[in-house]
């Protein structure tokens, strides 16, 4: 980084610099989602549990509090817009850090800089059932067991291809109904349990 | 529970009856191990990480802080004495509590009166790899992705078939060195996160 | 505890002995809030911010998950009706565990059986302010610092002479308007931080 | 931040300036610590317990974990080597986020970059008490309240005028029994009770 006239010269961490992704997945030890067929990979589904980490992105302000929360807009099969957050299995001797990692890059794009977070302590555990009404998270694929984080982002955010936009949204416009009414899942459960640890429900 | 003289009559709430195992496994939608042959789930266990709860059974003095620590104490298949936490996977369509009120029953016995927490934050989450060196946590029949949690117990415990004894240490004994010697998979590294987050750690 | 007939005897641990209290407050290096006059305190709660204590009593169900949050009713000066949590500074040379045990035992009576939790992590920190509109929680009496904690309770609940009852509501119904209306101190915003902890914010 | 050659532009946030410290203190209400005199004050850690803030500054790798912890080496007034945490007082109608960046300025300097997180749920709640022997954690001159943090610091540390350094030491180099024994006020223990919420005790 160049120093600027009359801003004293700071040296940034390797945290900075979007170089992780390319050795992340080098040196994962991946099999792949190709190690499982799809059908295979359906009935599985069906029969144990299946471990996820989700991600709430976050944008800080300089006092490290929330100013806006990311989330994902998709089209889903039927052409509904739906609403997410970050979120993706774990494989095969992936790491929790590694899979977060990878997740992030998925659907944030390579220049997003997120911040996986110092501790693992997840601030929920969330639990998605296939059949619904069993729980406030319901995913008719699988029974999902997401391990659920706060995933600070510095960069810029570039929505992928299966996604139509990532919207930065205000932790009282994120909870507006006809925002809510577009969260798929029954994550807008989980976005409240996220505004509270963060103290920022409003 | 009938007065007694001289003690003010109190009236205990349900968590204090030995009643919810059998309630539990009626209720759950448990499709059971026996759904997977156990040659089919060795391979499972080679492709995906499986979902764990790990228990750390605490007794508590009166006033909530941690007296005693309660290891299990196993013969492996080679006839080696181990010493392990409360553990075992979540079944399909099974929620973490009642998984954590399975596993717990299966290795303290229907007595043992166990506490589950209020609130599902895990106190850590233990990743065991099946590659040595890894990480801390090592198994070599799976990745296990386990979810950690303080289980206060407030009841008699009674070693299962399975297991020699359950032995109730304070924090010093439980980090002295042969025990500590007889601690598998890397667990002493879970108990000492266990006991830094109870303050306990000596 | 007799022994009941068909139910098998279990050696309940000292937790649920009503006796703690008074060991309690006899082993406390105690000096008292009168060691304060009423004038110099007040002046000191506008100099220097006040540590406090914030507990939300909680029934738990047999699977450990919150079925009932008790709220405490008062007549303010006033004459006004408002609900509160407990809550309590900290003494000089006080624990934060006898603490907690002297201002429950304070505001739920001697059988409350409170269970100070294991771990004193908080699930947050109350900040009130006593400047209208600098935060969510306001005390016009002082800028007060919380740790909050859930504080499951067992046995039965006593208002006391300050106190007109303590109520227990679901979480459903404890965020009812005409509840919420009455929440002094902006802590309605506590409660549903809790309630995200705990997984039941409805 | 001008474009280098290579390097797709980044838009980095605020968090990434150093201007916030001058910000803070002029939006902070602060009364400051010359409004009570030094033997006022003395005096008054005698009689209640006074809140602070504890953090423990840490580098990250890009993956999130913690490579290295931050210790200030100063010298106390006995002319002995002391190794101690960042860490200050709570000022009246000061925010804890106000207090964390003010500490952590004072202590690491202004281009430190920390950053404050998004939640402030503490880690964990040190109670220092004046009596030696009391806990683990000792200050002859008060009964302290620390609410523990993890902050990560992502610019140039540079030691102020009462600091003689500040060391930057992997996990393992920091619990070295040559700098365990130059840590004042018993705050290794605070260290390793951040270390295994990090995962990384030794």
């Amino acid at each position: 980084m160049p120093a600027t006239p009359g801003v004293p010269a700071v040296r940034l961490l390797p945290i900075a610099q979007p170089l992780y992704s390319a050795t992340m997945s080098s040196t994962a030890f991946d099999f792949g989602d190709g190690w499982f067929d799809p059908d295979e990979f359906a009935r599985l589904r069906r029969r144990m549990p299946i471990t996820y980490v989700n991600a709430v992105p976050v944008r800080l302000g300089a006092d490290g509090a929330v100013q806006q929360i990311g989330l994902l807009l998709r089209s889903d099969s039927r052409g509904n817009l739906t609403r997410e957050l970050v979120s993706g299995r774990v494989r095969y001797h992936e790491s929790l850090r590694e899979a977060l990692i990878r997740h992030a890059e998925n659907d944030l794009g390579p220049m997003a800089l997120p911040q996986v977070p110092p501790s693992l302590q997840p601030f929920t555990v969330a639990e998605y059932f296939p059949t619904p009404g069993t729980g406030r998270l319901h995913d008719p694929r699988q029974h999902a067991i997401a391990l659920c984080y706060v995933l600070p982002v510095r960069g810029e955010c570039s929505p992928r291809q299966d996604a139509l936009s990532l919207d930065w949204l205000t932790p009282t416009e994120a909870l507006m109904p006809d925002i809510v009414s577009e969260m798929s899942l029954g994550q807008v459960h989980l976005l409240k349990q996220a505004l509270a640890h963060l103290g920022q429900l409003p």
